[in-house]
């Protein structure tokens, strides 16, 4: 999507390739809203580190940088020798998943490059298919939430003013994004609306990266605490709610994405708004049976106590909020029942949750 | 309540008077959760500062600190003209009254001390009666907090988990609290149990004043993201829900209170958990007729764009969250129908939320 850097507007990926440099190129993410800046990684172990450091995120994201980076590693081997070409990618492919070890992204992307290589007989040829098959799985992400937005900018009506959670943009995938596709292809079909940004309490992506986002890209936006989005709902303030999923049952319809989801869609169904999920393919769990079966990952206490920000001097200065004293809970995830969501809109079309299962071929199970 | 100083257990007020020195002593709230400290206005100009510049909030605690003031204010007179002493105590009663214009817990303690005061035949008479009167005053508010709790501790049994949402805590009255009355109370029967404090963005009360606030007096706390209510029920983790009120309909039973109070209402309702509130009977309106009629307060975008914490070297340090260039809604109350509402505690008893008109007597319509 399009960043505005000194005043104009220029097309930016998330995550691309330079030949030129062997260099995967990155948006520091960790540096957003505040500073937008670019930085290449110059061996594999810099982009495995890229990974690790959360310079770069989301599902997308994350599968096309290890695609990359396992292209990256690959081209920079010197020789002829098939075997020990061979092991040196086994070095790389290992030590890019190890990065962000619970992901299944990077696996599957690797995989994908390997499954490519294979067909070459030497190993330049080898290193030319890792870095095609790379830039096809990145485009591929990019083809998917271009789909995604297709199906799912039709939805949005002039006017509307549509709610997000979270941070499921075109900065978690490689471009455009699942919950934000919609608006990015209602935006470019020339409509008007307004979205309102939970802030997303601890980490607070919807306020940092989905507001930088919307903004890049002039769509009219606010951020909202999370507790504001009930009262906008009782006052007849929004249209509409989009969001996105890190893991969707393909049995049920569940959708597990960043707590406070489930909230939302419980103030929605009480509000007869229209409750919308986005995902790629990739993230349905065609094998998982109950939703409570999802395990929640309850992360670090100090996220709750306090938040991170910029003070005008340091770009991520960590201020503690909370009673000295006092700990904290904070599960990371919550899970939303199939009965709560609208429609689930994918790059093949909307499903209702329910209906996932039965569709399954269609869905790529 | 008590609170811990240099390790040791010590009973202190919100709000008390020190006649030797004429001075109203007050915590000095701004500065909690990370340093405990008391001050003393040396005359009714500071006192009304206090009030003003936020040293003191919450409904009972500025009424009682309006009524010291205004006492302060008239023993500091010097002489016995009565009529020069009148014209002195209407400029007390205009600086407190300007203090917080909004409020109507100052104008009703100082007009209760103006009508104590007004049987007193001599200067000296008058200054006593209005001393005695600041004293019956925030008595008074104690021993409602005092019967609040005897009602509603009764509810909290043992191995409960309870969630409350912002400050309705001793630190908002003289003492003991509304919300917070009943858990102290049980916490005195001996009763074992465990608090969740909705960190209660923008402003975070929950994380800094209820969560200091039950530290103090040893109560098992945990602070949670606002967002983190809806999966702790859904896993059958919270039990009751009990928050305060700003405003309670006497007509309708709805109540309005801190933005985010209905969300929590709205789960509680969902998985069939008790959603209780715990009033002083001076946050009834017995006048409006519906509650989309209560204006709600549009605060400063600043406040969900950032927030205020302990750096280590500031114990107010602001640092901004959002996207710079994006801005915020900000509403700062929400509305929440009686039919969400399993009963209102109050000093005479805990009514249905309907049953509130039928009881105005007993309610001191």
């Amino acid at each position: 999507m399009n960043v505005r850097v000194n005043g104009r507007s220029k097309h930016y990926r998330t995550v691309t390739f330079d030949a030129d440099k062997n260099a995967v190129m990155l948006i520091e993410q960790r540096l957003l809203p505040h500073k937008f800046k670019i930085i290449g990684t110059q061996d594999f172990c810099e982009t495995a580190a890229a990974i690790k450091d959360m310079i770069v995120r989301g599902a997308g994201a994350i599968g096309a940088t290890a695609a990359y980076g396992l292209a990256q590693g690959a081209s920079a081997f010197r020789g002829s020798d098939l075997r020990r070409f061979s092991r040196h990618v086994d070095t790389v492919y290992k030590t890019l998943k190890a990065a962000r070890p619970t992901a299944v992204d990077p696996v599957n992307a690797m995989n994908d490059v390997r499954r490519s290589m294979s067909s070459g007989e030497t190993v330049e040829e080898r290193q030319a298919l890792a870095l095609a098959a790379a830039e096809e799985f990145a485009n591929q992400d990019v083809a998917h939430c271009q789909a995604i937005g297709e199906h799912g900018g039709k939805l949005i009506r002039n006017g509307m003013r549509v709610l997000t959670h979270c941070n499921a943009g075109w900065l978690a995938f490689v471009d455009i994004g699942s919950a934000t596709a919609p608006m990015y292809a209602a935006r470019k079909a020339g409509k008007k609306f307004h979205v309102f940004c939970d802030e997303t309490r601890p980490r607070c992506q919807g306020a940092t990266l989905t507001a930088w986002e919307l903004a890049q890209e002039g769509v009219s936006h606010q951020v909202i605490a999370d507790n504001a989005a009930g009262h906008l709902m009782q006052r007849g303030e929004i249209d509409m709610v989009i969001v996105g999923s890190d893991r969707t049952l393909g049995r049920t319809g569940e959708v597990a994405n960043k707590i406070g989801t489930y909230t939302k869609a419980v103030l929605a169904k009480r509000h007869n708004i229209p409750f919308y999920v986005a995902i790629p393919l990739s993230t349905i769990d065609w094998n998982l049976r109950k939703g409570r079966d999802i395990p929640i990952e309850e992360r670090c206490e100090s996220e709750v106590l306090g938040a991170w920000g910029s003070n005008g001097i340091s770009r991520s200065h960590y201020v503690r909020i909370a009673n000295p004293t006092s700990g904290a809970r904070n599960p990371g995830f919550d899970v939303t029942p199939a009965e709560l969501i609208t429609g689930i809109i994918t790059p093949v079309g909307i499903f209702k949750p329910q209906d996932l299962w039965k569709n399954r071929n269609k869905l790529g199970s």
